[in-house]
Parts: C-alpha cells; structure tokens; sequence
C-alpha cells in the first residue's frame, strides 16, 4: 500500500469524527447533585521512575459527567510505556518537558536517521513523529491510539488527564480501559484502579508471537515482559536515543512554511499551548486572564469533542457568574487558589467552598457558577466536553442580564427602573472584573 | 472583545451541532408499549398572570420518546420570567400573540432607544433583539439559551411546548431542569413537577452579587427575590415598555432585503409561522392540508433536530396508513376531533380511540398510524424528534405498496393481479383522502 | 408533489444522517467479557419457502457490540415479504443470487413495463427500482424502509444480516423488530425471536383499510392475510413476474455513464460486490487477500455508520496481530476454519479456539485479535460497526511496533538494541504473513 492510501485511512478517523457530538451516556438521576466536594486523588499506582495518581472515578461528579482523571508523575529520564485506551485523552502538563511518540495507524516513519546510530553497530532506525511538549501544553490522544512519553527534563513531568470515557468514540462500556503494549503493569498491586490492565502480549501464545513477528523464542518471551518489574513508569539509564529535531521553545511561531508539500493528516497538530497571556481571549492587567483552546483552534477537537479553558485570576478578583449552555467543565486549579460557588436549578449552592491546588471539581452543564481569587490569585486549567463551550455570563457587558430590556428586570424584581438600568450597566467589563478591595 | 468575535461564539452553538443526530437515551424495554391513551395534563403550576399545565412525565409514551410536553396559560399583560433548560424546547402557539426576548450568548444589544425613554428619566436603554410571535407561530430555544415572553395582546395565549429532554445537547441526565434567573416560582407548591426549580441567584452570597454586579445590597436582594409570591407567571400592571419594530402580520415575506449588511448568525431565524394553508405542503380542497417545518424551511431546526407539522383533516376525510421512519411523532389535538389507530409490528392497535382537543397521543418511531377526522374536522400539531422526518405512505401515490411490483402483491396477499393491481391504483391522491361519506 | 420534491424528501434521510456516529447503547458492564464463544444459530423460523435462522440476541457478545445477526435461507422461486426493521440491516450475500425491491420513500415508480403484462389482462404495471444481487454482495437497508427479496436462481440463497439495532438511526429501545406488510408470519410459533412480529394490517380496522385503499371488502381482509399458513418465506409457483433489466455479471464496472441525467438519489447505490480478489486492498498471493467496503467505496455506508470486510486466509497464513481503534467486528466465516485468538486490556484471551464454517465471533473495540487459517485456509465476512475502521497492527510494515523508536522497543522490552531492530523489521508485508510451514 502506498503511504498516499495509508494516510487516507487515517484522515478517515478524522473527518468521520467530523460528525461526533456531544452526548454522553448516563443512566437516570446520576446529575442529581446536591453536593459536590472539591476533590483530590485517592489512588496511586507506582513505577519505578513515577507513579499514577487517580481520582476517584464513582465520585458522583465523574459519573454526571461522563468523564475521569488521572494525574501522572514521571521523573526525569522516565517512560511512560506505550499503551493504548478504549477512549480519548487530553493531557494537560502542569510541570515538565519531555517528548512523546503517538502511533497513528497508516501513517509513515518519517523520523530517520541519516548515520548509524553510534551505540547499536550496524542499522540505521526509521520510526514515527516525535512531539516536544512542555509546561502550558494541552496533547489530545484520539481513540485507541498507541502512545508514549519520556521526560527528557531535569524536572518531574506533571500531568493531569482527562479521559473522556462516554465518548462517542468509545463503543465499549464506561470502563477506563487501558490496553499495554509492553511491561508487566499490574506487578504488585492488588487493586488497581485501571483494573486488570496488562500487557496485550501477555495474552497470545509464544508460538504465535514468534510467526506474526518472524522472531526468536527469547525474543517472543520479552515481547510479554512476564519477569519485568519496574511498572508502568520505567527509568531509562543512559536517556533515550531516539531522531527528534531540536526543541524550539518558540513552538507558536506558525505561517506560510506550512503548508509546504509534507504536509498531510499524519501530520496534523494535536498539542497546543494554553499558558501564554499574549495569546489570551481575555486580557486585563488588574483582574486576569483566560484562554481558550477550541476547534478553531485546533481543529483535532472536532474529533474529540474536547476544548480547554486556561484561566488565571489576580488576587482577590472576581468572574462574572456563568453557566456554559453546552459542556461539563472539570476545574483542576494549579496554583493558588480561590472561592467557588456552583448553583443548581433549585437555587441551591451544591458547591461553596475554596479549591486549593491540585484539587478538582466538576461545574455540571447549565449550573451556575461564580469564581472568586484568594489573596494568591488562582490559576486553573478547565476541560469541557464540547469542542467550543458556549459560556453566558450574567453579570457585565454581553451579558444575558445586558441583553434583557429594562423593563423587564424591573418587573421581575420589583425594582425602579433606575436600579434596573444600573443593575445592567455598573459593570463595564466582561468576563472578570477586578476586586474593589484590592484596588482599594 | 468585538461584536464580530462574539457572534462567532455563537457561531458555533450552530454549527457544532450540525452534527448532531437524533439519538434517544432509553433504558431497556421503554417502547414495550401494548396500551396507548390519549392525554391531558395531570398538573398545574399556578402564576399571578397565568399558569403551566404538565403533562405526566412518568407516561410511558413520553419515556419512550424520551419528551415532555408543557402548556403555558399567559393573560393579557402576563410576562413569563427569563429561564433557560438543559434541553432545546419547540413551542407551538395555539393561541394569542405577543413578544419574547431570547438571550444568545455572546450577541449584541442591537435594539436602542434613540430617546430617553418616557417613564425613566436620564437612560437609554439597549437590548437584544425582541421577537413577535402569534397564533400558529412555532418558535425554536436551544438548550441553555435564557428566554422570556410577554403576552401584549387581548386573549390569553395558549402555547404546548415540547421539551426535547434526551436530545443530544442534554448532557445532564434526563431530569427537566428549569434555570429561572428571577422571580421565586418555587413559592406555595409542594411537589412542582419542575421539581424545585428556583432563582439561580438565590444560591449565590449577596456579597458575591454586589461585588460581581457592582450594586448595593437591596439591588443584590432583589435579585434573590426572596420576598416575591408572584410565581413564574407575573402581570405588569402599566404594560410592558421595551424597544421593538411595530409587529408586521405579514411576517413571512421574505425576499432579497434578508441578505443585508445586519445578517449575522445573531439574528438567525427561530420562528415560523406553519397555521396557513397557502403554504401548504399537501392540499386538498376536499380533504384537508399538511404544512411541514423541517430544517430545509428553518435552518436552526438542524440544531435541535426537531420538526414540526401542522395538519388539518376535513369531516370524516382520511389520511392514508403512514410510519415515520426516523423518528417519534407528538400529536396535539388544537381543535375538533379525531379516530387514530396506532399499530405496532405485531400488528396489534396500541391505540383505537378519538382524540379530542387538547388532548395528546405519542405515536413511536415506525409505529404504523392511520387517521380519520370526525364530524367537525380535525386540527393538529405534531411534533417530531428529527429534523427531517421522513413518511412512508401505505395507500395512495407515491405509497409502499404503489412501489411493490403487482405480482409480488398478487403472491403476498394471495389475491389476483387484477385484484393487487387495484389495490395499488384506486387511491389518485397521495397524503389525505375525502371521505366517501361526506362526498355522498 | 413533484418527483423532484419527493426526492429531496429522501435525499434528506441520507443528508441527515451523514451526521451519524457510532454510538452504541449500553449499559454498565455489557463488555466485560471474561470469555467468548464461536456461536451457532440457536433458533430457527420456517417458511413456506425457506427459513430464517437467529443468533442468540441475548449472549453477551451481541449485548457488548449492540447488534444482533440472522441468517435467511430463501429457496429458489421463494420469496421472502416485504417488512422493514426499526434498524438499518446489512447483507452478506454467502450463496445464491435473486432480486430485491427496496421502497424508499418519496421515490418515483421508475419501472414500467411498456406491453401489457402477458398473464394479467389490460393493465400496466409500474414499480421501484428492482436490484439484482448474487453471492459475494453486500446490501444496506435503511432503517424503516420496507424491503422484499426473490431468489431467481436455481440454488438456495444463504444471506447473513447484520442488524445494528443501538444504530443512532433507531429512536426506539434496543428490541429487534420487525414490521412485516405482507402475510401471517406468526403462525405456527410459540415464542419466536423477531417476538410477535406480524402483518402490520392487522392492526387495522376492515372498514378502515376498505376506505383508505378504496377496496372492496374481499381485498381488505386478504390484506390482513389471517388464513395464510405459508409463513414469511413464501413460494411463488409460476416463478416471480417483474420488470427489471436483465442482470450483467460484471455489475462493478462503473464509469462516466454514471453521471447520466437519470442519477437521483432516488437511484443511490445500496450494493457492492466484495467477493471479487481483483479489488482487493490487501494481496497475497501466498498469504491471502482483504477487501474493505467503507463509505469512501458506497457512501451509502456514511448514513448506517456501518461497514464490511472480506477476508480470506490461505493455508495456515497468519494475519498481523491488530486492533481497531473505532469499531466492534463481527466475523462469520463463510468457508474453512481459523484459529483465533482475541485479547483484553488484562492481558487475558478471552477467545483461543478454532471457528468454523458457519459460526460467528463478536471482537470488542480495541481488543487484540490474531488469526491463522487452518489447512484448507479460511473465508469470512466481518462486519463493523463505523463506516471506516482503523485497524491498527503490531507485526509487519506500518504497525505500531514500526513506529516506535528502537530505544524505546528495547528499554520496555529489556532487549538489546539489535533484538529491537529485528522486532520491528523481520516482517516485510503488511496484514498477512505465509506461513512458515506452508512455505516448507
């Protein structure tokens, strides 16, 4: 098959996500919530150079919303060995830098090297894409693709993932499913919460694997890893040898370069970076801001039916209450921390509380909430199920209380029109607004 | 952020859900339907200036089409209060006319005052756009998007709203949820079949509020309400002054005007009117007429992945034996009566019966339905949950049984060619036909 | 209506559900799958003229993948009646060839004979398009459009259906029906599986059914069909008399004739034939071939998210291990035997056996499958449930142990460098490996 046909099939998995939508699979009452708690990991699974932190996933707010998170620790020369889920991911790195490859099937090797590689005599290795992230990066892994990640930094990689389980993408059940390529994960554990999860290889007949592969019985035998005891985070000594060009840190820089001739579906963009103020959709000295990462943005979003939200607030300022018409968000705060408040259709606050870093809370669709920074400020990255959330904020300019006649607010809150006017117009910004006691 | 940023947010609460279908959420076994009954509303939710009537929610038939129907009663000078649900609606005015306003996130304030306005002193108001409505109007809201409406003319207006609570933009579970942003509606019921829905901004802390509105403490209090035993319904007593073009009745004219400069997605269509028999999709001086709205007449219809008919059948006329092939019928009785038999696939009626004004039938996906009108006639509206719904007729042109070729009918139904041969070609016409009776 | 205005009606049925995704229904736990069996037909329903066989519905492979399968056996000059699925169905023609009318809704009665009929008097007949298949085929029906089959040749026609009954286009719950027009198929059963399906027209009242087809009293209850015994397969004595074109063999050869003036949608291709080596996607001549028919081949795939692969394995020949990243398969084989093993994300196989000849295996979404034929190598047909699968392989020419650097391959694999590299390179082909011992 010529690379041509191959990286069709792959386009296929994007443009027939093309028509993905937003649903996500519930049985009754499982919104019914009159209280959610910010939320911390319960669970950690230990490799030998990381471990996996997980929230925990029969929390009501998960199952309103469909979604689950996990949080990974990898240390530096660490590798997250390549595995595979029943359901898209989209990680955000809180802290770090490193490199990962993603598998994408009918897509070329086109990472080669032009010498012998110095340390293995006599071959030259040919594999696919290999993708820098850092810090601020959002990495979006479609359905059942294979993927792996190595921190090439001096520091611990963090990152928080959402794994996106009622996904239309996904035809299995609900069950987080985690399928390895390689290892002996489920080595020392009784109970993990990706339950079960273990190398695919472990499953087929050596004889078998010695034909598919046309290998040796020893080689076979480390393809199922069974004496291997260094889990799902294993240290490279020497740091990986693998082609990759140079990390640009200035990876935003895009233009007419391209849409130069090697570009095709296998090289579709699936990471973006979120963390930069002078890329913000909202900007104000004072009181914070926020960018969004939507479909327009990146478009592999369609396919998932993903987005992400990176917001910052200055100390003690305030965002404007909103509901968003169409999403879940799921607020994991990275720094600082700050007041929510999240109401129901019943008037009734089911959140009322601080988050403080590293914890989590689920803002279900159409509830309303209000965010208000400590004397830190806050900073937070928010996952949405919905590749562009639309957000409608009360109070401020475009606001749905702004887009209402005078007329009416005052009758339906027995006020004088004068106090109706002002109720619509004393706030001039839009999405969040300074404190008037830090100004003060 | 500029008028044309924002519009494109909306943008895409339109064009993400292009991709939307009509899937239905169902546990196991809700269409086992063997008993059928036509419907009224078993609850009422009284307002100072009208009332809601609810239709039993628990009712087999709405489980199975996964729908709740509602009626608004609103007097003359009757003002519903701002609200959104976490599903689209479809409102059919059966009665009355008047205005609403419906609040699109991210649009803006396009109508102003030029002058101050009379009663107020020193401001001008803006406002988004007001829509007319009158008898025969359907009227689409997207799931999430606030809306009010205001009764100015001299009958009350009677208006069944269908509430799509398993569509695809209901990522919460199938609870009908109503997000009031004003007014104290829980107020003097025990068990709202709403159950609980209030104001949103009673959950909120009042120094919250003053700090994100920018207003003092009674303004914050009345925004909570508290004190208001108006309902969800409210009279304004002087009649209600906003900013709106005269009402034209001959609101479906359209023509090369509609492609100006001021066309933005935030003025997108979302009513149409579907009462008049000079747009009539089928029409029959002696039978009665047909008047479809799917998405190719009302774009937005794409969205929500509803449709609506509206179907009127002279005394004692017939309507050919039809299924709907994708999607579940809602039939409302406006006026006179009806006989409908419903049948299922193991060929048994479901439902024999009349149906009488007011009342309602749901009439499944596939389900095979034949109507015949009573003495004084029969006017409907009928709901369906797909944007184009697509009819199979069994008698008549352009039926199924027209399509089978004459000796397959001859063998199936073990009668004579000529026999079949009539059988496909007695009936000319195609959707309705006179009755015998009433001819003779 | 105008011929043009009926078409657009069907065209919608297609345009609407180009926005379909592959959705399944479920609830908890429906795939957890400790152990899968090769299956057998367990229920048969017999005709006058055939039978029709059923798969157990109920076994948890069917439940995880949401479908169910039958299999008709139509004699020759056997007709099986019109009746329509609230699913859409695919076809596999294994054996036999006939002819077939599809009734989509809106079309025109394309067909017309331009003599008088000779056995039936005066009249002219005049139908919808008829459509010659034969084995190798595979036929989409639409949910809800009524469909009838006729074998015109002189062996019998073996035809296994896939029926996607959690297919989006399905708003009713996950029970299989079947609507028939035609006949008395309940007679003689005690419990069948397509339970209580029956003529639809008996449902219906005689006085009803007289007025709406303007037939006397004799026809309509010959439309009801209560004293037929001959069941759902019936036998047409003389030999079945429509007009359709002769049959071409070579129905594939397609070209710009296509685009003639004639072409709606009401003539859109439902079938294509895949039995056919010389099209294949993947050939061998050692090891074997694979044809995939994707919407990319019949866009008709598009609506039903469905999609179908033949695939024959030569003499002990061996296919990569893979996984398909967004589809459940469905394998039935149509001639000899394969041994296949299928893996979870536990590392477990949940199926190691042979399957034979007419028996059938459900593969989960991302379960690991691998297969080699037995000694008289092996035939199949799997069905998908998406319009285009992505297959990922791990063995051979772009899979996914290809892609991974060799550092990477040889630090989770505690291999050397060189045992990575011929990991990765020792196959050469891509899906399907001869087998060593063929070879020797």
């Amino acid at each position: 098959m010529s690379t041509l046909s191959l990286s069709l099939t792959f386009f296929l998995l994007f443009h027939a996500c093309l028509a993905l939508r937003p649903f996500r699979q519930q049985s009754q009452n499982q919104c019914q919530i009159q209280n959610i708690n910010a939320l911390e990991p319960n669970e950690r699974v230990q490799g030998e150079a990381g471990y996996t932190e997980f929230f925990d996933s029969g929390n009501q707010q998960f199952q309103c919303a469909g979604v689950e998170v996990i949080r990974h620790h990898i240390q530096p020369q660490g590798l997250l060995l390549p595995s595979y889920l029943n359901s898209p991911l989209m990680v955000y790195i809180i802290q770090g830098r490193g490199y990962q490859g993603i598998m994408l099937p009918g897509c070329p090797e086109t990472f080669q090297s032009s010498q012998q590689m110095q340390e293995s005599g006599s071959f030259q290795d040919r594999h696919q894409k290999i993708r820098h992230f850092r810090e601020g990066d959002v990495i979006v892994i479609p359905t059942g693709a294979a993927h792996w990640m190595y921190n090439d930094g001096e520091e611990e990689i963090v990152a928080v993932v959402l794994v996106d389980s009622t996904n239309a993408a996904n035809q299995l059940d609900q069950y987080h499913r985690r399928f390895f390529l390689a290892g002996n994960p489920e080595q020392g554990k009784e109970q993990s919460p990706e339950e079960g999860s273990s190398n695919i290889f472990r499953g087929f007949d050596l004889d078998i694997l010695r034909e598919a592969f046309n290998v040796d019985q020893e080689t076979a035998e480390k393809l199922q890893s069974r004496d291997d005891n260094r889990g799902h985070i294993i240290r490279v000594e020497r740091g990986l040898q693998v082609i990759r060009p140079p990390m640009r840190i200035d990876q935003e820089i895009r233009g007419p370069r391209d849409n130069g001739l090697e570009e095709t579906v296998c090289s579709a963009k699936i990471t973006s970076n979120i963390n930069d103020a002078s890329h913000a959709d909202f900007y104000s000295p004072e009181a914070g801001w926020t960018n969004h990462l939507n479909s327009f943005k990146l478009p592999v979003l369609q396919m998932v039916q993903l987005s992400a939200e990176r917001g910052v607030l200055r100390r003690n300022a305030i965002m404007s209450p909103y509901w968003i018409t169409n999403a879940h968000g799921i607020i994991h705060v990275t720094s600082g921390n700050m007041r929510m408040q999240i109401v129901n259709n019943e008037g009734q606050a089911v959140f009322d509380d601080m988050i403080q870093e590293g914890q989590l809370v689920v803002v279900p669709q159409n509830f309303v909430v209000v965010k208000q920074a400590g004397e830190q400020g806050c900073q937070w990255i928010s996952f949405r199920t919905n590749d562009n959330s639309v957000v409608n904020t009360l109070a401020g300019q475009r606001s749905a209380i702004r887009a209402i006649p005078v007329d009416v607010l005052a009758n339906a809150y027995q006020m004088s029109p004068e106090q109706a006017w002002r109720l619509k117009n004393s706030r001039k910004e839009t999405v969040m607004f300074a404190s008037s006691r830090s100004r003060s």
